[in-house]
């Protein structure tokens, strides 16, 4: 299996972990699973400054996994286009062809196990 | 739900994540899937420095997701300890609790239609 120069990228996989490695970003997400709301709403319980919100907000709106809408004088936030699929089948399928590693030494033990008694 | 203090972390799951966003890494990740390799054999097909490799299998080896072992000049790379169990584990969680309330605002809308006819 090739494995591609990083210089070419961006891929929307990146973005999507990246914007997941922070529990601030998680923790966001989080709360809006629960329904939409304001910057301020989420930098409330946070005791976080509005504009270190916005930075993290900024970067999940990047990777399409928030949506935001000025209304007014607030920004309301929503869960974006971009529902995690992306990540979900990569780990998955990363797990399948581990697995099918192991099932496929497990299958080689047994046989030798076979030939040797 | 409360949004936890972004200056408290290291969590796992922020060097899980971090790990897997960049697609370089994610190669290693699916190499190694197919069986132990060493850094020079990883960083072959990819015309990267043995530099720039051994830098991301740090990061892979800080995440446990990637284990190295030396062995006399050569450093024999696998998968590491961590399984991605948690990132699945995570993901699951919020997809869960997303469909909830989609299934929680259906339900809503069901009632509403039934009261309005």
């Amino acid at each position: 299996m090739a494995i591609v120069n990083h210089m070419v990228q961006h891929f929307p996989l990146d973005l999507t972990f990246s914007a997941l490695s922070d529990p601030t970003r998680r923790a966001i997400l989080e709360r809006l699973g629960q329904g939409s709301a304001t910057i301020s709403e989420l930098a409330g319980p946070t005791g976080m400054s509005l504009t270190g919100l916005k930075k993290h907000v900024a970067i999940l709106e990047e990777a399409e996994l928030v949506s935001t809408e000025k209304r007014g004088r607030a920004r309301h936030c929503r869960l974006g286009p971009r529902r995690l699929d992306d990540a979900t089948d990569w780990i998955e399928a990363y797990r399948r062809s581990w697995e099918d590693r192991f099932a496929r030494l497990d299958a080689i033990i047994e046989r030798q196990k076979g030939a040797s008694s």
